[in-house]
């Protein structure tokens, strides 16, 4: 694959979506922008999913991006959430797809063993270590680090020059 | 709401989706298109749910229809497969939202219901109704099948005159 300069990380939510974008400077890090997407949760489930889809599609025409990475997110949900959060992932996915970019996804154990160094680190390390790593004023939403810690992870399996085979 | 006048029936999967498109005319329907995708299988899972967005997208630009009925599918699916359920359903739902059409959701033995009046109806049965109420010239294959029992199932709901709350 080629050399992605920028890379965004999605983690979608049927309530709550964070996003995180990173520039790759070399083996250096440069934040771009992040945040949480959170449409009204009194519209109709479909006019959430498109202002989900809306947001995303203009995160990528502002910074224009060459890779998505999501988690993969298989794990403790029940049939009914798994849909629910099957849809928004879709979401994110064809927002990607209608602009060109690759999606990769990485499991939430790699993630957090390439940003924090163990696989079963909590959410705080986790924030707390995308803060130090991307020097921020201030210790990102749970959301949105998750997002960054995805985009790092990927930046990271591209440097570290093994093949990666988690393009979906 | 509205008097729809055209309604699509999508029945999304991750390998086939079926498709089926009706008119309603008073209290008759006129069969304007159905059928089945089937992005090939040996694609990027992320290029398969591109191939779907375009069609259904395409199909819309066509048709015309003021109307998307699917199924609710909450039921025998393990987590991984209702994940990527989800996802080919995330990506009917947005195809139609960007054109402005109204997303209802309607459960299989209510659309077993409506087509064949026995909720618990096999799939041959359903095909075979489909092939009587359209007047078609063959049994249309099941996901068809299913996608044109739930526009006719849409259409029964609006005709009764019972509010409809089933609006996604």
């Amino acid at each position: 694959m080629t050399n992605p300069k920028i890379i965004i990380g999605i983690d979608p939510g049927t309530r709550l979506t964070g996003y995180g974008i990173i520039e790759v400077v070399g083996s250096e890090y440069r934040i771009l922008d992040y945040g949480c997407i959170s449409p009204p949760p009194k519209l109709k489930l479909s006019d959430r999913y498109l202002i989900l889809f809306n947001a995303i599609e203009e995160l990528i025409q502002k910074y224009i991006p060459q890779v998505l990475a999501v988690e993969t997110q298989y794990v403790d949900k029940n049939v009914q959430s798994a849909i629910k959060l099957g849809m928004a992932r879709g979401v994110a996915i064809i927002a990607a797809k209608r602009h060109g970019l690759a999606v990769f996804e990485y499991a939430p154990s790699k993630v957090k063993l390439a940003v924090v160094g163990n696989g079963r680190a909590g959410k705080s390390q986790v924030q707390g270590m995308i803060k130090l790593l991307l020097n921020l004023s201030e210790v990102p939403p749970e959301d949105a680090a998750d997002a960054l810690a995805l985009a790092i992870c990927h930046a990271q399996s591209y440097n570290s020059l093994i093949p990666c085979n988690c393009e979906i």
